[in-house]
């Protein structure tokens, strides 16, 4: 049992640039966070994929790819660049579900998604593929620690992707990668105002962070952060914690 | 294109009593947002389904509920209350998965959650079984309407309950009826800030706010309603406009 919460502020931050490889983040959202006249202290940042996986490189030329026969039949079929089919599958340890024109598959980590996360980026001249980070959790954390060394922090540090849903339209931002909190809060064993056991077990809060901070992650907005003051830092872990054990899943 | 958004705020709503049918959730919700120093203008009041259901008299007991063969059996076989897989059963218009003591199941509304959504409510010798509302987008826009005619407004009303995901650990707090917004903002054929055609389509804002407002609804705190400033009020809409059609659905 607890007192009412403080409320909560979910502030953007704005001016981060179009980001290249080996741009340094930490700097660039420091900046932006005094431009938005907040210290990055005893809150979470969330960043959108996009500039953590450019910023490390994770970039792939469609010029450069070659696709497979198996890229090329599914392009066909779907009517989609078969160098982007190409990468996707690539990214990917199994296609899940294929229909509609949509390619649903498990990436490397274990995230279920559309396009195993691969954007393109249509540059004039410069078609790219933005692939996620090879190690969203490392990322979070290299991140988080860049930005204490200068001074910032305690903070959580939240990398979010925007993935849809089965059952239900529209794009929801989910966290895939975290460092300085437990992704998910486990109620077990506790008690309600009224002292009786909790039939929540565990909320997935770094989830609750990355859509809330998509509030603002406004698609027309290009506003690729956003700091979240007044949600308490809880506990340790990895985003990939969040992954449903397989054997236990009913939606393989 | 758009100018840097404004900050979001989430402000809880503090004091909201038990409620039993009848109550006047408007009164209770505007006495509430006086103690927290919100107008309810201008924003989206955040809603728990479950004072919802409970002011709606959505309520079985459990004592008076004939558990039929089928609930006895999925009871038996999962060590559960046969009376409340009855109740389950009897929201559901068929089971989608079963396994591992979890039933998901498909509501007459069209969602898709464990127990049609039904939780236990365990007060010492009254057992019952709140159940979702009839028509949560109905029940939304009566709220709407009575706090619209009590002075408050604009705003939009969201109704949520806690589901879990496939794939990932952890419940978010999602809508299930809403009332004075588009739950879903379509994004196609706008463009970012390079001028380069939108990817992502239609985001779930709907879901957005239940999920940032449930960062504040923490199982401890008891505290069912929450007042989202900040964020525009876009459109018009039924939360059921979010639910897949399900020739499309790839995971039927």
């Amino acid at each position: 049992m607890s007192e009412t919460p403080a409320p909560i502020r979910l502030v953007p931050l704005p001016g981060i640039p179009l980001i290249a490889e080996g741009d340094d983040l930490a700097a660039l959202l420091l900046d932006a966070a005094g431009r938005a006249g907040v210290g990055l202290a005893d809150g979470h940042l969330v960043v959108a994929q996009k500039i953590v996986s450019k910023a490390e490189g994770r970039v792939v030329r469609l010029a450069d790819v070659e696709p497979s026969e198996e890229a090329k039949r599914i392009a066909a079929e779907d009517e989609k660049d078969p160098r982007h089919v190409e990468v996707v599958l690539r990214e990917s340890v199994r296609v899940v579900r294929r229909g509609h024109r949509v390619l649903i598959s498990e990436t490397r980590h274990g995230f279920v998604c559309a396009n195993a996360g691969v954007d393109l980026s249509n540059a004039p001249g410069e078609e790219q593929a933005v692939l996620l980070p090879v190690d969203p959790d490392a990322s979070a954390e290299r991140l988080r620690a860049a930005l204490v060394a200068r001074g910032a922090g305690p903070l959580g540090v939240i990398v979010t992707d925007t993935f849809g849903r089965p059952w239900r339209e529209g794009l929801v931002d989910v966290a895939i990668g975290s460092a300085g909190l437990a992704p998910i809060e486990d109620w077990r064993g506790g008690r309600d105002l009224a002292g009786r056991e909790l039939v929540v077990t565990a909320t997935a809060t770094a989830d609750q962070l990355a859509a809330a901070a998509g509030l603002l992650m406004r698609k027309d907005a290009g506003l690729p952060a956003v700091w979240v003051e007044g949600h308490p830092l809880v506990g340790e872990g990895r985003l990939s914690d969040i992954l449903r054990d397989p054997s236990t899943d009913l939606f393989r």
